[in-house]
């Protein structure tokens, strides 16, 4: 690996390794998010898929089978069944969240309306499920159904624990598996199924996936209070105005004396919030050492995923899977 | 058949002989829809399952696999797997038409909020998928999944034709197909394939359930302009109240002179209504014969489905679907 190489993000490498499969994923995609009946549909999938999102997961399901040496043509499939659970997860969470923003855009709830988000939503999850039997696998089929009702029933516990602070880690851990790590390991696992691949090698892929999409999501709640290095153009505080209990406030949480507690109590459970109160949650945050601690988590789930790989046989896109994990932390490291 | 058993409704007659496996698919779906980790899950789908429906879609599914014979047991899967489409489809629904009523009790969106509505329908069709996937049969599964994004393009086609007085009859029997007919046919033709059933039949269960499923629908849009013999307790006018436009008002709208199409214009298109618009739009349907027309097509997609079913060996059950098709037009005739 020469020096420019390791400097590049790892996204990017993998990007470029795997550019005509990805290639292939992306028309794939465009082709079945079209509706011949419904124009609506491809003008909100469009809005969304064309954004300018990194593709992470569909490239996760294709560096999977490539690193276990599979030939194809279904890992395409698979992939873009990934992208459409993604991307229909995602116009249903702007719905719940009443997001008005999204990758810098605003969010399709707010373009057209709940009703379409909610609809086109529903559509592009039919269509991930028309993709997804196309490689007549039953497997690989159990594999993202069971991830589709894992995420859904990640995002309801969700919705009934954000507030509770009785909500504790392994909770917490629960909800991101859901909501966020059951996609990823259902799309290392099913690159690694579809390529026939032994049973040790697809466990192994679906612990990187799963340790991944758990540090992901970590750090994506730290960032949310301001946990950067460096600016990433991410709004801090919209969690707490959410009420959402993250990592970094159940940490909190735990250490607080009972005046910090009546804090936390009238801020997220009752969500009586006012001027200033987010500055206070940050002084909390720091005075417990709760960012530093869920920083370490996020630091160990990564390594946790960088070892899972070890199983696997050497090849390039392994070494990029390791940088990735590296990768995801370095935002808030 | 007794004259006590022709007067009793062929869906009870229906139940009736199929009882046992409709107690396996509601076993099924009770199972199905526990959530170990979120139990607001199991609240709004008992609330909505358990609410009366009459598991018409299922028992279709059923009443097709035992006609042609099939032993069993995945038909009670796939039967489940088709409430389960259409319960998602329904909790999504009242959040689209913002609904605070459906079977006579406060819909989910209202007792919980739309939050809950959206990912417990997510968490739905995500285990109808699942449900699906176990009978290892990639022709039922095709079809379901079809079916889903069927559903799913119809109902945004509805969403922008609904305004729109340009919306053809044609274009209405496109929504009608995809926001009912496509679960109906999907019903019933699951049950030919699954059973191992001959194409001719299998096609003939298929043009049943689609002609039962568009006559069905005309007539709930017909008794929401009043267009029943006798009380249904369903409120007159919430389509046009919605701006929906349906086939009798379609029917009115091509018949309308100059200042009848700027009444629709005015309380469709723009949704400006006043006090006595409702009265206005039934007289205009009346001078029009509107509601006629609407329901002699009512009549001949029942006589349609019904002419499928010759295809069919003879079976008492073929007998209960027949009158299953009178009876649905029978509300408004």
């Amino acid at each position: 690996m020469t020096l420019q190489e390791n400097v590049r993000k790892p996204l990017d490498r993998l990007s470029e390794a795997l550019s005509d499969e990805m290639g292939a994923v992306n028309a794939l995609i465009r082709d079945r998010m079209a509706s011949r009946h419904a124009p609506r549909i491809p003008e909100v999938t469009a809005h969304l898929i064309e954004a300018g999102g990194k593709r992470l997961r569909p490239m996760l399901t294709l560096a999977a089978a490539r690193m276990v040496g599979y030939g194809g043509p279904y890992h395409i499939h698979l992939a873009a069944t990934v992208e459409f659970i993604h991307t229909a997860t995602l116009l249903h969470d702007d719905v719940v969240d009443e997001s008005s923003q999204r990758r810098g855009r605003p969010t399709a709830n707010l373009l057209w309306d709940n009703k379409s988000s909610v609809l086109v939503g529903d559509y592009l999850f039919a269509r991930s499920f028309q993709l997804m039997v196309e490689p007549g696998n039953m497997r690989t089929l159990e594999i993202l159904a069971n991830a589709s009702a894992t995420i859904a029933e990640g995002e309801v516990l969700q919705l009934t624990a954000a507030q509770d602070l009785a909500t504790t880690e392994d909770i917490y851990i629960q909800v991101v598996r859901g909501k966020t790590a059951a996609l990823f390991s259902a799309a290392t696992e099913v690159g690694g199924v579809i390529a026939g691949a032994p049973a040790d090698q697809v466990q192994a892929l679906f612990d990187y996936g799963d340790a991944l999409g758990i540090a992901f999501q970590i750090v994506d709640d730290l960032l949310d209070y301001g946990g950067a290095t460096e600016t990433i153009g991410k709004n801090v505080g919209d969690d707490f105005r959410e009420r959402k209990l993250t990592l970094p406030v159940i940490k909190a949480v735990a250490k607080a004396d009972e005046l910090e507690r009546a804090f936390w109590s009238r801020t997220i459970e009752k969500g009586d919030q006012r001027d200033g109160d987010l500055e206070q949650a940050l002084a909390l945050l720091a005075r417990h050492g709760a960012m530093d601690a869920a920083r370490a988590d996020a630091l160990a789930w990564a390594a946790k995923a960088k070892d899972a790989l070890r199983v696997l046989p050497e090849h390039p896109i392994r070494d990029m899977l390791t940088d990735l994990a590296d990768f995801v932390v370095s935002r808030v490291t």
